[in-house]
């Protein structure tokens, strides 16, 4: 396989001396003639000059100084303050919109253990001297987001992670989960909570305990909280357990906005409303219960860092859990500001992030919050001085991310029509920052734009690029095999790839981060541990400024449709190696189609190079309008089987949040269910031909 | 390849119908003519039948009712005892011998931490109410057998499993382990606590702490002491540290026997002895100890199972280690039996087992011990009966194996000459039961006959033959992959196999047992979770004897040397494989040497078969004295580099007690002394070259 980028970066390797920093960067840049390639770099140059650590600290002091749940009288302060730092920042067109969301506050939680000793669990955090902040009175009731309230009480069984293949070894034993109270942990293998709430309630437990063993984030991890980055004893995983791998956003608007006005069904209607009651507790609340578990002895990988021997039950120990939720609407705030293009102004690239937190977010989100602040100080500050991109910037701060995808789900519903005509792509950044190891997914049209500006970015530590710390990280090939191209769900980018056809990025910092959905994630935690100095929130300010110029600005959009035609024929090898699909599907014209595809991509790619090369931009500006759609021509008009709301035919979440490629066809073949597998086949074929048709129209125009 | 035994298997395959079951028993039995075959069957169906789980159960009972380790009164009262159960049962030449050996016992035995808080470990055992002998006071001081004696404080590091590599990480880190107290941890990846003294001393520690981690044999494995098998919190696994892969038996006489008048060399000149002090503790006695480093976290797989991150030191533990021994040589007993062969009483089988235990010894050794007795008990009563084997049946009882395999080394030391004279094979049960998944090691000529002795037994839990259960555990091409041909140390068989030159078999029923060497292996342990009703260790009494009477019986000795030959290659294969080898030893000459001997096995395989379908055994006779000399043609005269004791040029245990192949070539290789490789591959090939001739004679015998 080869692509235009991969030419790219064999010139460089020619021309660039050995031992030269990349990050001094002197390479073509994706879609940019040679010699704009020098003034965009010259602008991407003030962007990271005038970016702060200072002022990123003082932002995310500021954000994490008090909890702000979605929902909470403070995160709507902090939309307010966003609000007037966006003005402030001279930023266009700034915004901030209400929606009215089911977004129910908790009255009483509580779990007890009845026999064969009583106890109650204390669903509370310990404060620690070395941090205030751990010491919040303000943190309120623990709480597991959209439970449903109820009073049970079952015997208790422990089903590990609470996947399928665990209640089907539990069942294998003759333990019926029917009737009882299961505890689960977080997670290995992973899966999104509301995964192993919507298999409880299949599978008919009468409620849910979730708790994060040492195993997975605590002592067994590394040193815990004050001490290193762990999860103490006492910490607790909340999140909500919505099923928005159904439809994300308000359950009572699925796929419309919840304005005023606007129509609502009952809960008992939402899909994505579970009817199971659930509570997250620590570890150390966990161990007496699992410690009054007889049964057989859990399988070897269910053991986890307790200093136990993990049984599954049933019993002895009988729980009572006790769920009373005040099923509110409540309003929640997205803000939003414009850094307006001077040439283009009605192309567009989204950079968003949420601003709600389930208690302090420090890492999530406030380390994204105080970073999207800092890039609109500085792009706002630069277009004042007339440094302005030729396309538009959108900076976006989202509500309730934590509780249904739910700003953002609403938001992109609200402005469908103009955001599916306008926006180039959407750059999601949710935690900024938990240490200092890159990594994003992205569709893989952006792979090579993406890979050129973290080639273009010097990392805090070791001070060459963030592209070489990263392939010390992860062996590929090559280096835009980095890049994630499966995408699942669990953050905002969700409502502009599956529902509205627009190509994401999503990036973070990662490191070591025990403390996630606790109290202690936040200002110690990350002054100590995530971040000190913010050197990392203020490398992804750069980055993602970097990026959106880079598209705002490019000659032509950088996509690379060659290199996604790879991803997608790779897509198809993985689904031809599964049980069955060699007899019944045949994936010839689905083949042929991506061959097609990337031929045709080729060929762009080959045109687009030498119209650069010839310094000539009139005729990309037809190649652009083109590009805008293709990646819309993916959509399915009914969605996927089931789920109607998730329209993109190569990418939904399964129900884990992990990622699950041609989800229509793939949903089927899971199913055996060969007859539709076989319709989905077909409409993404033909939506493969429909990208293969809109590129060749597009390579035609600069033959 | 192909076997003569592999040509059998196929011929049962086609005669035995589907669904028969084996252990029924009418298949060849390697060695035997067909028409012998039978009576021989009919001989073994009595032993079977005579074998009984009660008298079992009754001496496991006597034997395991007081502590019994080596030097003890009690073991000398269990010498006496099973000398007059030999007499008692009719059996010939009853012996106890007497061997004055190095046997230090403790005095005293202490750890306390001094810095940063004062704690003493307390070396003792808890008791339980269901279990009397968790009781018990006369278990005595707790103690690491061949400890020397010191009183040393210094800091404390933590050195994982205290093998090279973990030093050497240690050292990477800075951390320098001279003049430091190191506390490891039985012992993943295994490794005999000789070894990790020996590694210790080498690196300079001062005192070495061994405790068992939950992750190994606690609660991590399952269900703990009384409730389950493996070991509980207060678990000690003591043991010894002797260097005895330099040269086992008493550390005084090394090369010679410890009879009276025997010359002794001072222990400062033992070259087993170790110079450094140690002692064993339980987790809970070591979790302080743990909780008290700081320094670097462990790496991800020096993390154990306790409650806490670990980290390495040094310090701020200090730790005053005093160990005093009272350095005396005491008396050891070894018992022998004889079941006297009638046709050629010259000839003999060794069947050995050591006595001598830890604390109670449930399942070290006193499964084995009742074992013993048991088949002692019915080969008497056979042979009183006239049911006496062709040949010679040695049954022996050893001392002091846990000190440094000592009874059995003095022992076959003393009476070496008549023992190379006479014996076929010997058959090592150490402890015949901890559960019911049998395994074994031998030298590979030995496999076909432990096979088809394996297929006549049933086993007691599936009902099928214990061959098939195996064959459920391991999954193997051919049932002779089954055993393991590679052969380390850390039992009797050593003296036997790697200084006398006689072929040995190695056999235990394994299982889930975490209470090795600790009080808590005893009567309650073995009759609720290892063996209850005695099943496991009658059937290896089944094993054992069938084993012993096709070996004294068979018209020609069972060795398979074509499938040795094969397992030779696959050595050369291994070693082959090494860095470095490649360009530094030519291994041609081997590899022919051992082309020849598997030709020779092969053509003395086809003569026996014919000899043996024709049914007359005259000619097999002066086959027999040839094959009797076959292996130690293997022993190097000057033993191999450095360890002289150790004489068999094709195994000699790593010392960490890990088999090791071609041993004289191996640890040159390991070391890059390409000449002494070079020396050794030619001292090997001459003992292949020796091997050959004897077979090919034997062949030509034949024709």
């Amino acid at each position: 396989m080869k692509s235009s980028i991969r030419h790219w970066i064999l010139l460089t390797t020619l021309v660039v001396p050995i031992g030269a920093l990349a990050w001094q960067g002197s390479d073509p840049i994706p879609g940019f003639s040679a010699s704009r390639a020098a003034g965009q770099r010259a602008l991407e140059a003030t962007l990271a000059h005038e970016l702060s650590t200072e002022t990123t600290g003082s932002y995310f002091r500021y954000l994490t100084e008090e909890p702000h749940p979605a929902g909470s009288e403070r995160n709507y302060q902090l939309a307010e303050y966003t609000r007037d730092r966006f003005i402030e920042f001279g930023l266009e067109n700034v915004e901030l919109r209400r929606y009215d969301v089911y977004l129910p506050f908790p009255r009483a939680v509580s779990v007890r253990m009845i026999a064969p000793i009583e106890y109650e669990a204390s669903l509370k955090e310990d404060g620690y001297p070395v941090d205030k902040d751990s010491y919040a009175s303000e943190v309120g009731i623990t709480y597991v987001g959209m439970s449903a309230s109820g009073d049970v009480t079952g015997q208790l069984i422990y089903a590990h992670s609470g996947n399928p293949e665990d209640y089907d070894w539990l069942e294998s034993q003759g333990i019926d989960p029917r009737g009882k109270i299961a505890i689960v942990r977080y997670s290995v293998p992973y899966s999104y909570r509301g995964f192993k709430a919507w298999e409880a309630e299949r599978r008919g437990v009468r409620a849910l305990i979730i708790y994060s063993d040492p195993m997975e984030d605590g002592y067994r991890k590394g040193d815990v909280f004050p001490d290193g980055p762990w999860g103490p004893e006492s910490h607790i995983q909340r999140g909500a357990i919505s099923y928005d791998f159904i439809v994300p956003g308000d359950p009572l608007t699925p796929g419309w906005a919840s304005v005023e006005g606007a129509q609502r069904i009952s809960i008992e209607e939402a899909r994505s409303a579970p009817r199971i009651i659930a509570v997250a507790m620590s570890w150390r609340d966990a161990k007496p219960l699992l410690e009054n578990l007889g049964g057989p002895v859990a399988p070897h990988d269910w053991q986890g860092g307790l200093p136990i021997t993990y049984h599954v039950g049933p019993g002895p120990a009988e729980v009572r859990v006790q769920v009373d939720m005040d099923d509110r609407v409540r309003p929640i705030w997205v803000v939003t500001g414009e850094v307006r293009g001077s040439r283009e102004p009605n192309r567009r690239v989204v950079l968003g992030n949420h601003r709600d937190a389930w208690v302090y977010g420090g890492v999530d989100p406030s380390s994204g919050s105080a970073t999207l602040l800092d890039l609109a100080r500085v792009l706002g500050k630069m277009a004042g001085e007339g440094r302005r991109p030729d396309r538009t910037l959108t900076l976006a701060s989202w509500d309730a991310e934590e509780m249904h995808l739910t700003g953002s789900t609403e938001w992109g519903e609200e402005l469908a029509e103009s955001l599916a005509e306008e926006t180039i792509a959407y750059l999601n950044v949710d935690s900024s920052t938990a240490g200092p190891d890159f990594t994003a997914g992205a569709v893989a049209s952006l792979n090579p734009v993406l890979v050129s500006v973290l080639r273009d970015v010097r990392d805090p530590n070791t001070r060459g690029s963030v592209l070489d710390a990263w392939k010390r990280l992860k062996a590929v090939d090559q280096d835009v095999d980095l890049v994630d191209n499966e995408l699942g769900s669990g953050s905002d980018y969700t409502v502009f790839l599956n529902y509205l056809g627009i190509p994401i990025i999503d990036m973070t910092f990662d490191g070591p981060y025990g403390v996630y959905h606790s109290q202690f994630d936040n200002y110690y935690w990350m002054t100590h541990f995530g971040d000190p100095g913010f050197r990392y929130m203020t490398a992804m300010a750069e980055v993602w400024g970097r990026l959106a110029l880079r598209l705002a600005n490019a000659d032509v959009y950088p996509f690379d449709f060659e290199l996604y035609a790879d991803r997608v024929d790779g897509f198809l090898t993985a689904l031809d190696g599964q049980p069955g699909v060699a007899g019944n599907l045949d994936l010839t014209a689905a083949r042929d189609a991506v061959a097609a595809w990337r031929r045709d991509g080729a060929q762009l790619n080959e045109g687009i190079a030498s119209e650069l090369a010839r310094g000539e931009g009139e005729r990309l500006r037809a190649v652009n309008d083109l590009l805008l759609q293709a990646e819309k021509a993916f959509l399915l008009d009914d969605g996927i089987p089931d789920r109607p709301w998730f329209k993109h035919a190569l990418y939904a979440p399964r129900y884990t949040y992990a990622a699950m490629s041609l989800p229509g066809v793939q949903e089927a073949v899971d199913e055996k269910d060969w007859e539709r597998a076989r319709s989905q086949l077909a409409l993404l074929t033909a939506s493969i031909q429909r990208v293969s048709e809109i590129l060749s129209q597009a390579a035609a125009g600069l033959r």
